[in-house]
């Protein structure tokens, strides 16, 4: 049991009003006119985000799938564990078994929740969802166009050992590694 | 010693050319045409980040500083590690020791660096340098106008089993504290 938080203020921006002011292809971005806590008024500019899954898949007990693709705005490789976005509409757990599929060409008989995580609270909308997934069987992957990336199998003990090297600096991946490392049970 | 990582496959896209499609008053979005690696043409959209710092400032071996503040973007108030965003120029320990100043009050006596992180490589290139902060000293803070957050101590094992509940979800925070408790030792 954890200690009770602290007593805590109310810091509540409110919304005024709110703006589309970029309509990309991939990102939207809007500003809103907001009223302080104190009463004065400001602007908060952020992405708008559909929200986002992302899988640790159990080959075995100790072995994972991860992968490896190039990261434009970063302009190079990253090795991550298996994520991808929601549709319009879709249940994250939906959303978690199509990008197992498209990407690393798995089905898993098992699915479970893990955890929930919020990536980029200061400019960004987006959630994301953990799952694990587990009694893996492959039915080959299906990458969008455009969309290069491999996967391959991984003991967990040498994925969190590229964690403590530097060698996976994901943020979302150093959660789903080092939480089921610290907390992680296969369920029933 | 890790394992060594599997042979990999070149994915790098190559800048065809860059715009900037807009330049907020928080946000900058480019657009690059790129070239894939399979020859074909695409584009990608991301955010142009500053880089960020975020720190673990010990009170005492098991207790650090945490703070408490409302995120717009998700219209909730999040539990974070102090942390702020590089200015133009600053050298990222400068940028922690001031942030650390403004926003906790504090300065220490002594710092180190931890690690390193990107925390949202699909669209941004943002980077955060994770630091270690020790021997504190009170200055009192000097938040910016509009800023508001609270700061309040917590011991380390107390903060982890808020990442198990849920409770803290912030990524950056999340990562900075199951690294430490992994990993974390005090330099000499």
């Amino acid at each position: 049991m954890a200690a009770k938080l602290p007593a805590a203020s109310d810091f509540t921006e409110t919304t005024v009003s709110s703006e589309l002011v970029y309509d990309g292809g991939l990102l939207k971005v809007r500003r809103d006119a907001v009223r302080l806590p104190d009463g004065h008024d400001a602007w908060r500019e952020y992405i708008v985000h559909p929200g986002a899954v992302m899988m640790l898949a159990f080959k075995s007990d100790d072995t994972i799938l991860l992968e490896r693709q190039f990261r434009y705005p970063k302009h190079r490789h990253f090795i991550e564990l298996p994520a991808g976005k929601l549709e319009a509409g879709e249940a994250p757990l939906n959303t978690a078994k199509r990008e197992l599929v498209e990407e690393c060409g798995y089905e898993a008989r098992q699915w479970w929740k893990i955890a929930t995580i919020d990536p980029s609270i200061g400019y960004s909308t987006e959630v994301i969802h953990l799952y694990g997934a587990r009694d893996l069987h492959h039915v080959g992957a299906k990458l969008d166009a455009g969309e290069h990336l491999e996967t391959f199998e991984a003991k967990i003990e040498d994925a969190l050992q590229w964690v403590k090297e530097g060698v996976i600096t994901d943020t979302k991946t150093t959660f789903g590694l080092l939480w089921w490392d610290k907390w992680g049970r296969f369920p029933e």
